[in-house]
């Protein structure tokens, strides 16, 4: 029988009971582990990582707490041929895809580290200025945060193992928060293998992370008022977990990244022979295709002037055809499969949900796979749908599909895009595509509100920006609405989350001691 | 019969159908007037708030939508003798106490006037300085913050219908989101009879503030995923707020303010002597006392070290048993009622529930009414409990009751003393009484992570220091777990919850095309 992974709780490696659940290579079908949670003490561990690992932690300082990230960042670049192994098998990803969960984590919370370190020997962080409450007196105003005193529950998504815990644990850890992480059960052998060479490596003290692999009934009971839960998946599920007794009652912190139809917008006075024009395009196509389009962040709407309608259709549909799909072993594949036959089958039914409004403008399943059994693999084919009625076809608006998949839709001038783009209701990142600046600033604008993130591509930065879909750490993450109201990263903005606001109201002696002393809270 | 007073919604004054609910004079029972808003289009009112009034707001810049609420400020400053006529009719409270609500609304008001001012006149605002993405490039990362294209719906407490409103509605209009105030039915009077006036004064463009007086019942439906609520009041409502799918499914953003068991804490080195003894003392009298002890912030828990237990028992009673408590039109009396007989006799229940596990060190029934039917009157004397055993008094930990009660307990050292207060799993505020600026930063600091706001008061501010339960604009209002986790005013800090936080990643051309241009959203 294949290995049984172990959950690290209360300072200790633990097999849950029973057989478990069999995680699978989703191109061969080979079995690969098997994860089990049962008969964990959940109590006990949660007490543990919130009263041993709390208190190791905000007896540390920022600096200090800094410091043990970058060691977490050596330890996982000592074992990253490991990782990329893990990736292959698990996720069916190729190195340029695997490389975007797990480079992307080690990049992350290098970033962190640095931040951090300029944090200083503290344990407190000042908020803004102190302020007289009164024109002759020495009483004053100063906020402060301080870390919560309890745990942090990630229920991560399948689509990122290793950098969705990372972006979400550096910012805790180095807030002085202990992490419990219950990773996706299809993908959770890499977060498990993460978390098991930090563990082995001795640089946290006990308590600080745990993880967690397989079901996530019953976790939600054990939070308590100064927990914080962290979720990123459906937003179906993100309702239940707002509506559950923790948060609902108890007033248990939660952030939450949900759905998104994220758009890419061209402005109308790009032409077809345009640099904005080829920009967008490739974006598209790199979008569909990293990570087999299992990004959150991925692009699901195009929006173009509706004379360009049929070119993009044409452009984007070219660019999709060369892109060879299957065993991402096969150096010549470009795209590798969905992360599980049962995801597979979710984005084959959610592509024919969003064909009963739109075309089929490049049709995937016209790839043939390289080295894999069409029977057995994950593998979906890129698939371009287009609407010319994007006003009529609501579901387009509303239908979230995790793979390489995307809608193209034309509109009459600016005002129609921006009104299209908010029946979204709320999406992690639009992306605005154009030459002139002040155009594209004022369409950056207009998307603010509806988007945790605006990516403006012009000719000037073609060669330079990040990318549409790819999370920097120095950029919030998140958005409004559907997308779940969540803000993650943003440089030190993430710390927020982990800590308590609270305004000191005292003479300003006493305000004097606060910003001096290095108490351990 | 008495007026049926009229809703303001989509820019009409509508009368609801029915007699409506009657508001009573709490002291003498009379009728005063009546409230309804059964047969309101509830979904035109919510629609023509978020298009009319959001588009009105947004096109305007902060400052100019400053100088409007300078303009509210003189308008209540007119009218400020009518306010103190309905409080005292509707609410019972001494001239003291109304000032509490009234003055301090236009206090806050002014102060956003002030602070709005200085934001210029732009439609957007900086989160953060520019961030380059890349060494050698221009691409770069700008957070905005843009206001939320909804409304603001408040669902507010009855102890506070003038404050309540205008803390929530002066950051709310300063950032450009119309607002819609639901009072609390008992003392929904003074509410209407503001926005009244602000409306007969033409100052706000129409669907910018509306008001319902009467149930909430349905309120909650109207709410889409740009919209915002703030309720004040029970932990009860609170959690099934949360549940409701607005919040849960549609991720609204929600503030809440719930039950919190404030406490004031004698430091170990105070002796009965000190001066810091005597300052505790008239504060919990004055916290107890203030507004009939009908403040989300007054003290609920005292704790001294045992060793003054008794006289801190002695102290606080003797200054006690001087409140006249009864008709707050008398000039002698020092006290008035609660707001309504149902809540005279929620207090009386909540006293009787705390009395299973305290003692009752001053006797509130020994008070006898001035010009007041204590069979009429919704008059409770102050009332101080005690319990010499707080670890196992469990219910004084979590049982607020909003009237003029309070219980001393004793500590044993001062890691006891945290302990106990943070049994209350999250409060408003808590107030710390000492000499020595080290102690006193100490004890701040580590109540900080549990409380919205910590109050320290030693002898060299004793007579500038802004009280325990007064809430300052400048400071953070609200509070982690039983408090409901919420964040209100902190100067400009409360402008966040109505904005969108969002990264624009551009090309510096555009981000400075951002800065430049006064977009209007």
């Amino acid at each position: 029988m294949t290995e049984l992974l172990k959950n690290f709780v209360a300072g200790q490696w633990i097999a849950g009971a029973g057989a478990g659940t069999l995680l699978r290579d989703p191109v061969t079908g080979a079995d690969l582990v098997r994860v089990s949670r049962d008969g964990l003490d959940l109590a006990a561990a949660f007490n543990y990582a919130r009263n041993e690992g709390g208190a190791a932690l905000r007896a540390m300082t920022y600096a200090t707490r800094a410091a043990r990230l970058a060691d977490i960042v050596k330890v996982l670049q000592a074992n990253r041929d490991a990782y990329y192994d893990v990736a292959t098998a698990n996720s069916g990803t190729t190195k340029n895809d695997s490389a975007v969960d797990i480079d992307g984590a080690i990049f992350t919370i290098g970033q962190y580290a640095r931040w951090g370190a300029a944090l200083g020997d503290h344990h407190v962080l000042a908020d803004g200025a102190c302020i007289k409450l009164g024109k002759e007196s020495t009483f004053a105003s100063q906020h402060l945060l301080t870390p919560t005193r309890g745990v942090a529950l990630f229920i991560n998504a399948f689509n990122f193992p290793s950098w969705g815990l990372w972006e979400k644990a550096a910012p805790a850890l180095l807030s002085g928060v202990p992490v419990i992480v219950k990773p996706a059960t299809a993908t959770a052998w890499l977060t498990q293998r993460m978390v098991a060479d930090v563990v082995a490596a001795g640089i946290l003290p006990p308590g600080t992370l745990s993880v967690i692999c397989g079901s996530s009934a019953g976790l939600l009971d054990q939070l308590q008022p100064f927990d914080v839960l962290s979720f990123t998946g459906s937003a179906d599920t993100a309702a239940a977990i707002r509506a559950h007794p923790a948060i609902a009652a108890r007033s248990v912190r939660v952030n939450i990244e949900a759905d998104s139809l994220n758009s890419a917008l061209l402005l109308p006075d790009a032409a077809a022979d345009s640099e904005a024009f080829a920009l967008l395009v490739k974006e598209v196509v790199r979008e569909m295709t990293v990570k087999s389009g299992q990004k959150c962040t991925a692009i699901r709407r195009v929006l173009v002037p509706e004379h360009l309608y049929d070119a993009a259709a044409q452009a984007i549909s070219a660019r999709l055809a060369k892109t060879t799909v299957g065993n991402p072993r096969n150096e010549a594949v470009r795209m590798g499969s969905l992360v599980s036959r049962e995801h597979y089958q979710s984005a084959v039914d959610g592509i024919a949900a969003l064909s009963q409004q739109t075309s089929v403008l490049h049709d995937g399943k016209q790839h043939a796979l390289v080295d894999a059994d069409p029977a057995v693999a994950a593998c979906v084919g890129p698939t371009l749908l287009g609407t010319r009625d994007p006003d009529s076809a609501d579901v387009v608006h509303r239908t979230e599909v995790l793979g390489p998949v995307s809608t193209l839709m034309p509109y009459r001038n600016l005002d129609h895009a921006l009104t299209l783009i908010r029946r979204g209701e709320g999406s992690l990142v639009a992306s605005v595509y154009g030459a002139d600046p002040a155009t594209l600033a004022q369409a950056g604008t207009a998307l603010a509100d509806s988007h945790g993130r605006v990516h403006v591509i012009s000719p000037a930065v073609a060669a330079t920006h990040t990318g549409h879909g790819n999370v920097m750490p120095h950029s919030l993450h998140g958005g409004p609405g559907r997308a779940g109201g969540g803000e993650e990263l943003g440089g030190l903005r993430a710390l927020g989350f982990y800590h308590r606001r609270s305004a000191v109201q005292a003479d300003a002696a006493v305000l004097d001691a606060i910003a001096a002393a290095p108490f351990t809270l």
